[in-house]
């Protein structure tokens, strides 16, 4: 009965499988320490079968773990410019309070990629810039809008958002008092007229 | 001739030589992936001739690794108080854009450490909650002589300082245009009557 069609399924949910052993064992581990076949281990299959799915070994995993973390994120930015844009990055901050584990192995992946040859280096270095563009854009707006404090640059106005934002989960995962969401919003809110 | 004076110098010159290599294969690997093998090889010692100077082990030798570090930061901080103090941590983050491997290393080890079994995880949590409490006092301070803008909170502003500071390295070993003293003294100037 399972024809090509049910076939394609139980293929997406392995990989599914896969991506969510692969997720737990590197943020156990963090990257460097994580092996192909702790995370087939997880999944109770041999390593032969996720390199069947994941032809590229750990790298190919690790890549598409962040990526799916990416898309939920993206989700939330679409469409949004200037101050909505602002007050999305602390929706994310909000929704990431309560993914501790996600937020761990990003960090440490982060904190990895500091190395030149770390294979996540080109996805962090490339995402890093991006995401500094978008907020610059959005604080352009805003200024555009009249809605920017006087003598702030956009640009680091952006800057000091995005490492704000690092730096919040950063010491929130390593036990100090603060709000990863109230933090970052008093923080862009200190570029604003009208706070958010 | 080397009586007990020498062979005492001899044993401290020996334990920096093994600092030395722990720093550097920290640095190179991250703590979890680093061993006491690696570093004796790096000295070019034997693992034992290692434990005979720190029995701790790969504990030992990494607390005595942050150890060292913070004894140069805390020279630049001692007896200031107020703006001198705020004036200091920008110091120490133009020192630290010529330590590219120390700032590297201490980055990796940060991450790692929100793993709450990590051996550095306690060094981390008293860390952080001993810099904010002392930049902490140095806005409250600052607040008292006039100088805080209207509507800062001390406690805020010191999360928000010590955020922009390690999100600002990350995001400078990742590859971005920030420069980690001028951006942190952007940030501190913000809260300011009278930037730095």
């Amino acid at each position: 009965m399972a024809g090509p069609r049910g076939a394609y399924r139980k293929t997406a949910e392995r990989r599914e499988q896969i991506l969510d052993a692969a997720f737990e064992v590197f943020s156990k581990n963090g990257y460097s320490a994580s092996s192909v076949n702790e995370i087939a281990r997880t999944v109770g299959i041999t390593q032969t079968g996720v390199l069947h799915h994941f032809s590229g070994g750990k790298t190919e995993l690790l890549r598409a773990v962040l990526e799916r973390r990416d898309q939920a994120a993206e989700g939330l930015l679409d469409h949004r410019t200037g101050r909505d844009f602002l007050a999305a990055l602390v929706d994310i901050s909000r929704t990431q309070r309560e993914q501790r584990g996600v937020v761990q192995l990003y960090t440490i992946l982060a904190a990895e990629a500091t190395d030149p040859g770390h294979p996540a280096r080109p996805y962090f270095t490339e995402r890093f810039a991006r995401i500094a563009d978008a907020v610059t854009a959005a604080y352009e707006q805003v200024r555009a809008e009249g809605g920017l404090r006087d003598g702030v640059d956009p640009r680091r106005a952006a800057v000091s958002t995005l490492s704000s934002v690092e730096g919040l989960q950063l010491l929130w995962l390593n036990g100090l008092d603060v709000d990863i969401a109230d933090d970052s919003a008093r923080v862009i809110s200190g570029f604003l007229v009208d706070p958010l």
